[in-house]
């Protein structure tokens, strides 16, 4: 939380760069080059690196063409060259204990990532092991963009959707634990605006 | 759903073999070897391979330590030498539509599982690019083994909990759009016999 603040003070921006190559719409010079991803991603970030508050690599989109090596060498080159914006991992992981623990590593560890993004659906147990990691972040999914996701995060307990209980266990209990920031759509600003009053000035991403 | 049910029939087994190769807790001979995992992996499953009715890949154990190839050797040997067990790739993937997508692939495409495991806190349309794999399954997590699972899971609406709608949509819904299983652990027998009234004689993991 103290990297980005830093990042959005010095470089005044909040904009997230998202790096998702998606293989089928590269051109094929890119696409047939070895490491051509890497490079593809790694010019996006040069180029866009001044105007960025963090870069956000989607790991699906090197996981579907086994290109794990590619995501490390832009990790790697976010790292030494612009070292003052943080990576936030976008994965969703959600898993038990032991799992977690080792999801913790393949995002803070193999991949150097400041940040990783986590489903909640298996509650704090699930999300101790990723808070532990002093220094770096934790983005709990809470109302997500997509056309269906009222559908279990709209379910309302008490009067109060599930969205919102998670908001305020982030900001109840995780926060007290480790960094924590919430992934909410900005295509429910209504809602966006009801998790901004629980969670006061908590990041969202 | 066809080949699971061939095989429990045919092997008379409801065994799932799970692999979850934890770095720190094999033999340094085993560790120090190149490709020692993916070893140590296809050595369980020759040994187990008659009285298991499926394997389970654990894929944090595998990403963690960037050992995706051992992974793909694991399962183009299960796929070679046991064709008849089917393996579920444990990866509990959860996204919206186009990188649930790249999940898909990367499961069913890159490693040619049979089944993958996914989150359903996003909702149906994350979980329809899965679906949409002909002759592929998904197995939902529903209430899940680890002590703090309820703490969302146990949510009730209209006197129904969480994880009971997620059964439900399974039911009604889910399966009608592909091949669908549960993920219920056995720590909450009470809770599982409740999915199974309401699954019927959908598969439970």
């Amino acid at each position: 939380l103290d990297r980005l603040n830093e990042r959005w003070q010095a470089a005044n921006t909040l904009l997230c760069v998202g790096l998702d190559p998606d293989l089928d719409r590269l051109p094929p010079a890119v696409r047939d080059q070895p490491a051509g991803v890497a490079k593809f991603c790694i010019d996006i970030v040069d180029a866009t690196a001044e105007f960025a508050c963090a870069f956000k690599p989607q790991i699906a989109y090197f996981a579907a063409i086994g290109a794990e090596r590619q995501l490390e060498t832009v990790c790697g080159h976010i790292r030494d060259r612009h070292p003052t914006v943080p990576i936030i991992l976008d994965a969703k992981r959600g898993d038990i204990g032991d799992t977690a623990r080792l999801y913790a590593r393949e995002a803070f560890e193999r991949y150097g990532a400041d940040a990783v993004t986590v489903n909640p659906y298996l509650g704090t147990d699930s999300l101790e092991p990723f808070l532990q990691w002093e220094g770096r972040g934790v983005v709990v999914l809470c109302r997500t963009s997509n056309a269906g996701s009222g559908e279990f995060q709209l379910r309302e307990t008490d009067g109060v959707p599930l969205y919102e209980h998670v908001a305020r266990r982030a900001a109840q209990d995780w926060a007290r634990k480790g960094d924590v920031a919430l992934v909410v759509g900005a295509t429910y600003p209504a809602e966006l605006a009801r998790v901004r009053a629980i969670v006061g000035d908590m990041p969202i991403l």
